[in-house]
C-alpha cells in the first residue's frame, strides 16, 4: 500500500523554487545529490528551469505518470493542489506546508478539505507539516526531504511523529556511523499513521531494527494491533515523549496529535515486545548495536579492558541492566593466565592492561566466545600512544564478525589525531558499534540483552477456562443493560464473578431475617451482612455493613435493625456473606482503556492502593507469565511470600483469578470498569470478598 | 603544600627514554608540545640527549634545583629512585610505574618502602601507577602526563583515582570545547589523596568547577571534611563507580584503594553539597555548564524552540530534574504575540518556529531575561537550511554573556558542514553550553538548578539542647565501660534517653511484685512489664514481656509467674511501662561509620522496615531540616500525614528526637549501634517505647 510514497518512480515538486535553501528548492536539492534514480518534476508557473530540470506550470503538463507529490505552497493552496494530485492520478502526497491543524479551528478544517478530495482519489497523504521520506535503497535513492542530513544506506529505519526528533535521530545515526535504512516523519499524521509506516517497514527486508518516536498514538488499537506482528519479527525500539504533565502538554501544543500523560503506550510496548526507551541518546545508541549484533542467548557479560575505572563503571551500568558478570570457568581463567601478560587481571573484566598487544587482546575475545558462562562480551578499549591500536582493531572485528555473541565497544580515544580516527573506522566499518563513554556503551549491550529477554519471554498463550458460564454472565449484564443500569448490584457481581469461576466468598441474598438466619446458618459463622442496593455508594457509612456476626440471632437483629434504619429506601435486599478476617488484602482492578479494550490492576489493598500507589497494570487479555509478573512486580511482592510469622498467600489460586478476570473482560467487553477489592488471600486459598462492577 | 606538584618550576623524568611513544618519551614530548615553562630534565645513563634536551646521567649530576620528578622505571628500582630524589631536594614526585599494592602483597611492601624513603626527605608522592598531572596556566603550561589528549586553557578541574576514567573525562570535555584547568590522576594514591587535591583546587582562584572521579575514599573523614570546606565555595561534581556489589568487586581488582558498595561515600556528597552523578557523560555536560554559566536563583525554566518535538523531550528531563515548566506572565506572553511570527506559540516553551529570523529569537531571548517567573533559559536550536544560523548564534551568545539567567543549548546540526560548524563555534567561543541532544543539555540545566537548590538550603546549624544532662549520660556509658558490658540495660538506656529529654513511655524499674504494683500505679494503666535482662536477646520468646495489664493484681501476678519462670537466671530485675497503643510505629537507628561518626537511620516500623527496606540514612550531626528531609523522604512518607482517619503524626516532636539523638551520638562516640525501635508517635506527642545501646 505505502509502496509508492517509499518507492517512488517519480517525484513531482508542487511549489518548486529558484530560491537556493528554500523548501522547494531543498527538496530537488537533496533528490538530485542524493542520486535519485526516478524522474523529478518540478512545478512552477514562473520559471521554465529549475536546478536544470525542466520546470512545468502544472501537474497536468508532466507527460508521464507521477507516482509522488510534494505540496509545498501556502496552506489554503493545498485543498486545490491535492485535486489537481488526484485528476493526475498520483498515489501519494507529502504535504510539507504547515498551517493546518495545529493552527487551530481554520487549519483543521483545510486540512478536512484536502483529505477528503485524497480519499475521493484514493491518494494517500504524508504530513501536513511534515518533512518526507527518505529510502536510501540504491536501486532508488529517494531523498524526499528537505533537511541536509545525508545519511549512508544501512538497516536501520527511523519513524517519527516529530521531523526535529526524526531529525536528530538520524543525525545521530550518522554521527555514529550508522547506515539507515527508511526515515519517515509524519507530523499532523492525517492520514498515514506511525503504524502503518512500521507494518510497512517489518515488511522491509532490509530494515533489521525499527526505531520510533512518538508523542502518543491517535489510534493506540491499530498500533497494538501492528507491533504484535513486527516487534516479534524484528526489534522495534521507541520512544514515547510527553512522559510528564508539563511535556504532555507541551507536546500537545505543537502538533495535531492526541498527547497526554498516557501509560497506555507503556503498556502497549511493553506487551508486545517494543523496547521503550526514555533517551534519545539511548535510543541511538541502541539502535547502533542492533544494526551489527547478534542478539545475546542469555544475560552473562565478560567485560575485556585496556583500562581499570572505565570496567567499573561499565559494571555497574551493565548490572543494573539486569545483566550479570559472572565468574569466568576454571578452564578459561587457566587459558588467560597462560595467554596474557603477569599484571593482566584474569577475573571478570578481563584486565589485559594499557600495554597489551593485539595478540592479548584476541586470547582475551576468543576465551570469552568459547567461554559456555558468557553470552556477550564488553570491551573497555582505550588507545594508549605506545600501543598498536590498528591491529587491535582488527582483532576486534574479527572476533566479531564471527556473528557468535554481541560485541559491544566503549571506544575512549581522542579523535583529533589521525592514527585514532583510522582505528575507530576499522572498528566501525567492521561492524563494532563504539560509544566514547562507558556508560553509554554498557546501555547500548544492555538493550541488547533486553531484547534477548523478550525473545525468551514464555509465549504468551491466554487461557480460555473451559468450566466457564460465559451465558450466564452475559444474561445478567444484558437484563441489567435492558434495565437501563450501569452499576449492577452485588448479587449480579457474585454471580458474574461465579459464572467465571472466581473464588468468592460463600453468599447469599435475603429479605427477611429469618431468611438471612438460614442462609447465615447454611454458610457457617461468623458472617457480615450488606444492605444490597446499588443507590448506595458507601454502604459502611450508612450503617449499611455490619461485620462479624457470630450467630443467627446477631443476624436477625441486625437485619431488623438495617431495615428499620433504611426504611426510607424501600424494600431491601440483604447481602449475606461468610466473613474472612486474618488474610492478606489485594485488590485486582480493570477498567476500559480507549481503543485497547481493557487495562487490569493488581495491588496489595488498603494503604498500598489508596497511599503508597503501589499498583501495577497490563493490558488484557492478561497470560500467566504476565499475571505472575504482575504479582512480583509491584514495590511491596515481598509481602506475599509470607511476613513475620504469616504464610505465604497462595499466589497460583491468586494468578489463575487474573486469568479468569481477563477471560470476563474479553467475553463482557461492554464493562466499562470493575474492582475486586478485596481479595482476601491465605495460605491455601483466595476469596472476592467485595466486588463493583460498572457497565 | 601541593604547589610544586602542581606549579613546578622545573621537572626531571627519571626513565626518560629515546623511544618514541613510550611514556619515557611522552612524558617529556608532552612537556615540549605544551609549552612548558620551566626547566626539563630527562635523565638517562646511556643517552646524552633526548628530544634535543641534555640528559644526565643521574639526578645528582643536575646544576639546577628540581621541584618535581617523574619516575618511569621498574617498581624494584624506585625505591632507590626516591632516595635519589630525597638527597637531591626534590620536592614532589609523580611514580608513573606500575607493579605495587595493585599486584600484591610483594609489591605493596616495595610501595611500604620508597614510601618511608618519601617521608625522611618530606616528599609527596602522586601515584604510584598514576598518570600524572597538568596546569593548563599560561605562565606555566605543566603537562607532567603520558596521555595524549591536549587540553585548552580554561575553569573545569578534574581529580580521578582511575587515570582511565580522568583520562576520558579530560577527552570529554575537549570534546565538547570546554577548557581545563588543573587534572590529576594519582592512582594507587598512597600519599597525595583525592581529598588533598580537592583542597588544593578549592583554593585556586582559576577554577569555577571540580570534578571527582572515585571508586571510593580510604579516608572518608578527610574528604567530608574537605567536601565541607570547598563545597560551599564552589561547585564540586562528583561520580562514584563501585556502586553496585559486582562493580566494587572490578573496582577492588584495578587499584590498591578501597572499595565497597558503601553507601556513605554518596551520604558525604549529600551532606557537603557535592553534586552526585551516576553518569559520565551528565557529569561532563554538568561541567561544560557550570564551567560558563551563572546559577539559576530558582527552578523555573523558560524553553524557547525552533522546533517541536525536542521541547517535548527536554520538557519531560526538565521536569523529571525537578525544575518548572511555569506558564508565562500575561505581560511576557503579550510581549512575544507582538514580536513573533504568528504561527509561534507563546506559550512555555516559546515555538519560535523554523521559519524564526535572529530577531525572532532575540525578542524570545529578552522576554524570558525580563520574566520574573523565570529563573533558567532552555534552548531547543535546531538549523534548517534556510535559517540565518550564524546570526541566531550571535544573539543567544549575545544574551547569554549578560550573565543575567543561564542558559544551555540543545544545538542539533549536521557539524559535517561547515557553516553549522561555523554556527556552533559561536556558540560555544560565546560561552553557551551545547548538547547535540536535548535530553543530554536538559541534565546539564538540571545539575546547574541542583546546584542552585543546594545553595538555598537552609543553613545546616545543629541544635544544641541546653536542658540535656550530658554529663548523667556519660557516666552511665562510663559505668557500663568499667563493668565490661558492651549492651547496657533498658534502665540504662532509658536513663540515658531521659538524659537527652528524649520522651520514653513512662517507666520504672522494680525488683519486687509490690514494687511494680506500685510503679504502676503511678504511671497509670495499661502498662507493660518486661524482665530487664541484658542476658536475654529475644524477650518476648522467653515469655519475658507480656503487655496491656490492666490494673494492679494483674501485673503482681504477672511478675509472680515471670520470676517462677525466670528463676534459673538469679536475681531479676523488671521494667514496668505505660503501654501505648494506637500510634504510628517508626524506628531511628544509628550506627559508627568507619572515620565518619554516626550514621543516623529513619523509618516506619515494622514490614516497612524489615521487609520494605523503606528508610533512609543520614550522617551525623543531623541539623533540624535534615531531619525534616528525612521525614519526607522515605517511600511511605505519606503515612505520616494520617491515612483511613488516623491523624497526621506530630512531626516536630518527631524531628525534635532525631535532633536530640544527633547530639548525644556527637557527644558519645563510644556508642557503637543504637535502635529507638519502636517509636510510638501521636498526633500531638511522641515516645520511645523500647530501644538498644551498643557501645
Amino acid at each position: 500500500m505505502l509502496d509508492t510514497l517509499f518507492r517512488p518512480r517519480s517525484v513531482a515538486v508542487i511549489g518548486a523554487s529558484t530560491k537556493e535553501l528554500s523548501i522547494g528548492n531543498s527538496v530537488i536539492t537533496n533528490l538530485q545529490r542524493f542520486g535519485y534514480k526516478g524522474e523529478i518534476y518540478p512545478i512552477n508557473p514562473n520559471s521554465p528551469e529549475i536546478r536544470g530540470l525542466k520546470a512545468y506550470r502544472s501537474l497536468a503538463e508532466i507527460p508521464g505518470p507521477v507516482d509522488l507529490a510534494h505540496i509545498i505552497l501556502p496552506s489554503k493552496l493545498v485543498p486545490q493542489a491535492m485535486q489537481e494530485c488526484g485528476e493526475k492520478g498520483v498515489k501519494a502526497v507529502i504535504i510539507n506546508s504547515a498551517g493546518f491543524k495545529e493552527m487551530g479551528d481554520a487549519g483543521a478544517a483545510l486540512q478536512q478539505e484536502f483529505l477528503v478530495k485524497a480519499r475521493k482519489y484514493g491518494v494517500r497523504v504524508l504530513g501536513p507539516n511534515c518533512q518526507g521520506i527518505i529510502n536510501t535503497d540504491p536501486a532508488l535513492n529517494a531523498y524526499c526531504n528537505f533537511t541536509n542530513t545525508i545519511p549512508k544506506p544501512g538497516h536501520v529505519s527511523v519513524v517519527a511523529l516529530s521531523g526535529g526528533v526524526g531529525g536528530l535521530i538520524m543525525q545521530g545515526l550518522v554521527d555514529i556511523g550508522v547506515g539507515l535504512r527508511i526515515y519517515a516523519s509524519n507530523g499532523n499524521a492525517c492520514d498515514v499513521s506511525i503504524s502503518e509506516i512500521v507494518r510497512y517497514l517489518g515488511n522491509d527486508p532490509e530494515t533489521r531494527a525499527i526505531v520510533v518516536y512518538t508523542e502518543g498514538f491517535a489510534n493506540p488499537g491499530e498500533f497494538l494491533q501492528v507491533a504484535r506482528e513486527v516487534a516479534g519479527k524484528k526489534p522495534v525500539l521507541a520512544m514515547k515523549a510527553g512522559r510528564t504533565e508539563q511535556g504532555a502538554k507541551a507536546a500537545s501544543s505543537h502538533t495535531g496529535s492526541l498527547a497526554g500523560v498516557d501509560i497506555a503506550t507503556e503498556l502497549i510496548f511493553e506487551k508486545t515486545g517494543v523496547l521503550s526507551f526514555a533517551d534519545e541518546g539511548d535510543l541511538i545508541r541502541a539502535a547502533m548495536a542492533f544494526s551489527s549484533q547478534p542478539i545475546p542467548k542469555g544475560n552473562r557479560v565478560g567485560i575485556v579492558t585496556n583500562t581499570g575505572g572505565p570496567a567499573v563503571i561499565a559494571t555497574d551500568v551493565l548490572v543494573a541492566e539486569g545483566l550479570d558478570v559472572p565468574l569466568l570457568s576454571e578452564k578459561s581463567i587457566a587459558r588467560l593466565r597462560a595467554a596474557l601478560l603477569p599484571q593482566a587481571a584474569v577475573e571478570n573484566p578481563i584486565d589485559v592492561v594499557a600495554t597489551a598487544s593485539p595478540a592479548h587482546f584476541r586470547a582475551a575475545l576468543d576465551t570469552l566466545i568459547d567461554e559456555d558462562g558468557v553470552d556477550a562480551i564488553f570491551m573497555n578499549f582505550v588507545t594508549p600512544s605506545f600501543s598498536d591500536t590498528q591491529a587491535i582493531a582488527r582483532e576486534i572485528v574479527a572476533v566479531s564478525q564471527q556473528g557468535i555473541k554481541p560485541i559491544v565497544c566503549n571506544f575512549m580515544s581522542d579523535l583529533s589525531q589521525e592514527r585514532f580516527q583510522v582505528t575507530q573506522r576499522i572498528l566501525l566499518d567492521g561492524g563494532v558499534p563504539c560509544c566514547a563513554l562507558p556508560s553509554d556503551a554498557a546501555r547500548a549491550l544492555g538493550a541488547l540483552a533486553r531484547f534477548g529477554r523478550i525473545q525468551r519471554r514464555p509465549a504468551s498463550e491466554v487461557r480460555v477456562f473451559p468450566d466457564v458460564d460465559a451465558g450466564l454472565a452475559k444474561r445478567i449484564v444484558d437484563a441489567a443493560i435492558s434495565a437501563g443500569r450501569s452499576i449492577l448490584s452485588a448479587q449480579e457481581v457474585y454471580g458474574i464473578f461465579s459464572a467465571y469461576g472466581i473464588p468468592v466468598a460463600p453468599w447469599a441474598v435475603a429479605t427477611t431475617s429469618a431468611e438471612a438466619a438460614a442462609a447465615a446458618d447454611k454458610i457457617g459463622y461468623p458472617v457480615v451482612v450488606k444492605v444490597d442496593c446499588a443507590a448506595i455508594d458507601h454502604k459502611s457509612d450508612m450503617g449499611g455493613v455490619v461485620i462479624n456476626l457470630p450467630d443467627a440471632s446477631a443476624v436477625r437483629s441486625t437485619l431488623d435493625q438495617m431495615q428499620a434504619r433504611l426504611a426510607h429506601l424501600g424494600e431491601l435486599k440483604f447481602f449475606i456473606q461468610k466473613f474472612m478476617p486474618g488474610g492478606q488484602e489485594l485488590i485486582v482492578g480493570a477498567s476500559v482503556e480507549r481503543d485497547l479494550g481493557h487495562m487490569m490492576m493488581f495491588g496489595l489493598g488498603g494503604i498500598y492502593v489508596e497511599v503508597l500507589k503501589d499498583v501495577i497494570f497490563k493490558l488484557a487479555p492478561v497470560s500467566r507469565s504476565e499475571a505472575e509478573a504482575m504479582l512480583s512486580s509491584i514495590r511491596s511482592a515481598a509481602l506475599l511470600d509470607g511476613i513475620r510469622g504469616k504464610p505465604a498467600v497462595y499466589k497460583r489460586g491468586l494468578v489463575e483469578v487474573i486469568q479468569r478476570l481477563s477471560m470476563l473482560l474479553t467475553d463482557l467487553p461492554m464493562i466499562q470498569e470493575m474492582d475486586l477489592n478485596p481479595i482476601m488471600a491465605f495460605a491455601d486459598s483466595v476469596a472476592v470478598v467485595d466486588g463493583r462492577i460498572r457497565i
